[in-house]
């Protein structure tokens, strides 16, 4: 296991991994090269270089990266050649269109089950799968071996949510909840907050 | 206007902001700290000194930061005392869910109209609006002087609709699609991609 690699690295590697799938499927080529893979990513090709240089040597002077070599060494690298089990918490509106994105399984991230605590969402079928109750989170967690929650409820809720995911088991945090929340140092949250990345955006207009 | 303050820096600002929003929500003390800021945002106090000094002086010596004030400071570097208007381009289920999404409006963003180009779903109505065809979204944005859009169509349609976006006048994009979109350099992309999001993490376990 390579260590201390600066995580904006470990970040940038779904993205060439989702540029490298995307050359696959074109199937136009069989190998590509870091100054196709910037042109594509607007990222130079030395940093792409320097990016994978962290993990090995991919490519070959002059040829480049064969696309499917790259892309499995990648899911390696990011642990993606198993499927992982997903608990989905808050059944609301983005929860729902969360429940029916089918890039998760397409991916290996299996969606398993869904919670809330509103009565009035309780039991509705969601992609196949019964909304159930918050009070059930630590029991599937534990039963099932759940590493990984993504977390769709209102700000107010999500600390107490996510320290009772971390007391389960859960080590990485997908975070939709307009909130900052505190974890221990062995747990990772990602932030996805669309009013945020607007504002960072009318900084420009 | 101050200009040449790094990327990463105007990226930080609304997360401040969302954090000093909360602050003066829970009303309980009218100044806070770079320390008190840092500690609920896991940033260090000396990070957000720095970033906020770019801008200015907010705080004092002793006393820290006045919330209501550097609120106010915060939304006029980040142009957010005025309404925004934004286009919505897709209908799906997660075009569905960012209709409803109320913190757009209570910060400022008002999405005005919603595109598709699938006919089972025009004519539906989302949040009031209803679902228009994409071949009007010119006309549109050029009518209202739209500058911001959110895009949620799936890969194969981004970058055509980006172009005609851009073509069109819009300069800020929220793009939801699980790809790479060339613009041009007075034109940014805030990226959205749960799955780029989670693989990201899945390193760590």
């Amino acid at each position: 296991m390579v260590t201390d690699i600066p995580d904006i690295v470990i970040g940038r590697l779904p993205i060439y991994l989702r540029t490298l799938y995307r050359m696959a499927e074109e199937g136009s080529k069989t190998n590509t090269s870091s100054h196709d893979l910037g042109e594509r990513l607007g990222i130079s090709s030395a940093q792409i270089r320097k990016d994978l240089s962290h993990f090995g040597e991919f490519g070959k002077q002059g040829t480049g990266y064969n696309i499917g070599y790259l892309i499995s060494q990648l899911e390696q690298i990011l642990k993606l050649q198993e499927e992982w089990p997903v608990v989905l918490i808050g059944a609301g509106y983005l929860g729902h269109a969360l429940a029916h994105y089918h890039r998760f399984q397409l991916h290996g991230f299996h969606i398993g089950w869904i919670f809330d605590d509103d009565p009035a969402k309780l039991g509705r079928v969601m992609n196949g799968l019964p909304v159930q109750h918050t009070d059930e989170l630590e029991a599937v967690i534990q039963r099932e071996g759940v590493r990984i929650a993504i977390l769709a409820v209102p700000a107010g809720a999500a600390q107490q949510i996510t320290d009772r995911l971390v007391a389960a088991g859960i080590r990485s945090i997908l975070n939709y909840a307009p909130i900052s929340v505190s974890v221990p140092a062995d747990v990772h949250v990602q932030y996805s907050d669309p009013v945020v990345q607007l504002q960072r955006m009318t900084y420009y207009l």
